[in-house]
C-alpha cells in the first residue's frame, strides 16, 4: 500500500516535470529508494586553491585509485583514495597549475571514468574523464567571450579504406558568411586517439579562437583527420621486435599518407574555400602523428611549407633509413631551406618515449644544414604539452 | 637487473612504435606486467544471431549488472552478470532487433560505462555506452555509403544566459558548395541530455543522410540547440510538489523559449543560407523537448508551421492552464489549421511517463477541432522510438 502510494506520487511528479522542463529521469528516480551519499556527491571538485578532490561512492570496493596526466607532467601525484564510513572514497591532489587535465579511476582493478563527471575525452578504445582548473595559465585554451569558429564533423568516402570515414574541421570565425580563401593546417593526433581528440582534450578550436581574437595568428582552416589506421590486410603479423614488424608498420604509415594526400586533401580543397598550394599548407602531429608527419612531409615538401613534429622523432636505429627515404630533402639544403618555411620540433624534457628521438632528429637536420626550431618544454608525453605546442606553432604559420 | 633489462626492452619497442605508427601507450604497457584476461577481452560482442554478450574483468567485485534501453522498449532483459574463475563477468542478452542501444554496467553499486567500449553517448551529468546491432531494421539510421551532411559544433553568445553556448547544426550534402537556401528544422532533446545527444545516440545526421539519398525528405538544415537550462536566479526553490514548483519550472521553460526565439534562430538566420519564414521552419522535441515545443509553438504559430511532440504531452491537471495560455491557437481552428501544416504526436504504448499526457493532448486538440496526427508506437520512453519518430516526421516536412 505504501509502495503503491509512493509509486502514484512518482507518476504525478513525473508528469509535472515532463510538462515543465525538468528531466523526467531525474524525477522518476527521486522517490523510489532511500537517498544515498551518491545522490549529492560531487567529483571532481576544483578547490579555490587549485587542489582537486576526486570522490566516488563505492561502499563494497576494497581499493580505489586515481591516475591522471598531471603525474606524467611532473605536476603532482595520484594514488589511492580513502574510504569514509558512508562508502565514499576520496583523495585531494595538487594544487595543480591551471590547465585541462585527463584522468581515470580504478576501482578494484577496473579502469573507469568518473561516474559523476560528464566531461570526457574519447579514444579509439578507451574513454577518459577531464576537468579544468581555471586560471591565467589556462586562458589561452579556455572557452571565452570571443568570436568562435565552428568544428565540423565531416564524413567522406575513403578510397584507401573502402569505407566512410570522419574528420573534424575547424573553420575560423567569419568563414561562413565570408568569401575569402584560407590556408589549411593539417593537424594529426597520437596513437589511441581519433579525429575528435584535438577538439576535446586538445582544445584546438578554443586555442585558435583565442589566438585569432588577439590577432596572434592568421585566420586558417584546421583539418583534423582520423590517423588511426587499420593495418593493410597483406601486412605481416605484428610481433614487436620481429623482423617483419618495421615493414608492417611502415605499410600502415604509408596507408595513412595515401589517405591524407589522395583523399583528405582533395576533399578539403574541393569543398572548402582554401588556398591550395604548398605555401598555404601546414602539417603537424604529436607522437604517432609526429611519426606520420615525418613519413609524409620531407618527401612532399612541395605540398607542405610548414612542418611540426611534437613528442616524436627519429631514433638512432632508424636514422639511416630516414636519410635514405628522404635523400632529396637532404641533398640540397639551400633548396630545402627555401621551400621549408618552418620545421618546428617540440618535446618534453621528461618524455621518456620521445625525448631522445626528437633530439636525434634535431641533430640529423643540423648535420645536413636544414633550418629548424627545437623547443624543449617541461613535463612528459602529455596533452598538457601538445596544447601549448599548437598555440606556439599556429602563431608562426602562413606569415 | 632483470627489471632494468625489461625496461630497456620497453624503451626500444616504444621507439620503434613511435617511429612507425602504432600507439606508444599500447606498446609501453606491453612488456611491463603479466597479461590478464582483460587484455584481450571484448565487450560488447554482437553475435551473428543478434544476441549480445557483455563482459567486464572485475576479479574483486561481488556483483555486476547491466541495464539498457532495450529493457524499457520491451525487447529483452538485462540483469546480473556471472563471474568465471578468471575474474571475467559476463551475460548474454537477446536476440535484439537490429538497432542502436545504450547501456551501463553497475559494479558493486557503482554505475560505469563499459571500459572496453569507446562508443559513448554524453549527457549533462552522465555518460552511457552504446552499441549497434546491424541489420535491415537499423538501415535507416546506419552509416552508409551515401552522401553525408556535416554536423557542426557551433558556439554563440547567449544573451539569455550571458555565456557562450553550443549547438549542433546539420547541413545537408551539397550545402557547402551550393548556393540554395534551405528550410530549417529545430530539433530538441530531452532532460539530462545536451546538444550532442541527437548527433550521437539520436543518429540525426545519418537518418537525414539516408532519407535524402532515398529522396524521402526535402533537403533541410537541422538545428539542435542545448535545451538544458540553468534555472533563473530569481526562480523559487525547486521542491517537487510545492506550490512554487510549477511556476519555477515554467520560468525555466520560458528561459529556453527566449533563448531559441531571440538567440538561436537569429544566429542561424544571420549565418546560414535559410528560408526565414514560418512555412520553412519546423520544430519538434522529445520528452522535456516536447514540453518546450508545447510551450513555444502554439503561441508562435507564425514562426513554426510544423510541430512535433514526442513522448510528451499535457497532463490533465495542466489542461486548463495550457488552453488559457494558448487561447489564440484554440479560438479559431480554421485559421490555426490553415497556418499549421502538421501537428505530429508520437508516444510509446509502454511509456509510463508520457503516454497519458500525449493522449490527453490529442484529445484536447480534437475537442478544439485542430488537425493532428497521433502515432502510438511499441515500447517506452527511449531513443529507440525517438529515432523512428525523427525519420517519420522529417519525411513530412516542407512539402
Amino acid at each position: 500500500m505504501a509502495q503503491q502510494r509512493s509509486s502514484c506520487l512518482a507518476v504525478a511528479l513525473v508528469l509535472l516535470f515532463l510538462a515543465s522542463g525538468v528531466s523526467p529521469w531525474a524525477a522518476a528516480q527521486m522517490p523510489r529508494r532511500e537517498p544515498t551519499p551518491n545522490d549529492t556527491l560531487k567529483s571532481p571538485e576544483v578547490l579555490p586553491d587549485h587542489r582537486v578532490t576526486f570522490r566516488i561512492y563505492a561502499p563494497k570496493a576494497s581499493e580505489v585509485s586515481v591516475s591522471g596526466d598531471w603525474i606524467a607532467q611532473g605536476r603532482g601525484v595520484g594514488g589511492k583514495l580513502e574510504k569514509d564510513d558512508k562508502g565514499v572514497w576520496s583523495i585531494t591532489v595538487g594544487p595543480l597549475v591551471p590547465d585541462f587535465y585527463s584522468y581515470t579511476l580504478t576501482v578494484d582493478g577496473v579502469r573507469t571514468i568518473d561516474p559523476k563527471n560528464a566531461m570526457i575525452k574519447q579514444g579509439v578504445a578507451s574513454v577518459d574523464s577531464m576537468f579544468e582548473v581555471p586560471g591565467e595559465e589556462a586562458a589561452f585554451q579556455a572557452l571565452g567571450p570571443v568570436p568562435h569558429g565552428d568544428i565540423r564533423i565531416v564524413w567522406y568516402q575513403s578510397k584507401a579504406l573502402d569505407t566512410m570515414r570522419s574528420m573534424h574541421i575547424y573553420t575560423p570565425p567569419g568563414y561562413e558568411s565570408g568569401k575569402a580563401k584560407y590556408p589549411v593546417f593539417y593537424l594529426l593526433h597520437g596513437g589511441g586517439d581519433e579525429d575528435s581528440g584535438w577538439s576535446t582534450i586538445g582544445r584546438a578550436g578554443f586555442i585558435l579562437d583565442n589566438l585569432l581574437a588577439a590577432k596572434k595568428a592568421k585566420p586558417m582552416i584546421v583539418v583534423m583527420p582520423n590517423g588511426s589506421m587499420p593495418r593493410p590486410a597483406n601486412a605481416a603479423p605484428m610481433m614487436p621486435g620481429s623482423p617483419g614488424a618495421a615493414t608492417a608498420n611502415a605499410a600502415t604509415q604509408d596507408r595513412f599518407a595515401d589517405e591524407l594526400l589522395n583523399n583528405v586533401i582533395p576533399y578539403v580543397e574541393k569543398n572548402y574555400r582554401v588556398l591550395a598550394n604548398g605555401e598555404n599548407r601546414a602539417i603537424a602531429g604529436l607522437s604517432m602523428g609526429g611519426g606520420q608527419t615525418l613519413r609524409i612531409a620531407p618527401s612532399n615538401l612541395d605540398k607542405f611549407a610548414y612542418v611540426g613534429v611534437w613528442s616524436s622523432g627519429v631514433n638512432q636505429q632508424m636514422t639511416a633509413d630516414f636519410e635514405k627515404r628522404n635523400a632529396q630533402f637532404f641533398e640540397s639544403p639551400d633548396k630545402t631551406n627555401k621551400m621549408l618555411k618552418l620545421f618546428w620540433i617540440g618535446v618534453g624534457e621528461k618524455d621518456q618515449l620521445a625525448n631522445a628521438g626528437a633530439k636525434n632528429l634535431a641533430e640529423l637536420l643540423k648535420a645536413h644544414g636544414i633550418t629548424y626550431e627545437f623547443h624543449e618544454s617541461e613535463g612528459g608525453h602529455t596533452w598538457i604539452n601538445w596544447r601549448h605546442y599548437l598555440s606556439d606553432y599556429a602563431q608562426l604559420l602562413f606569415r
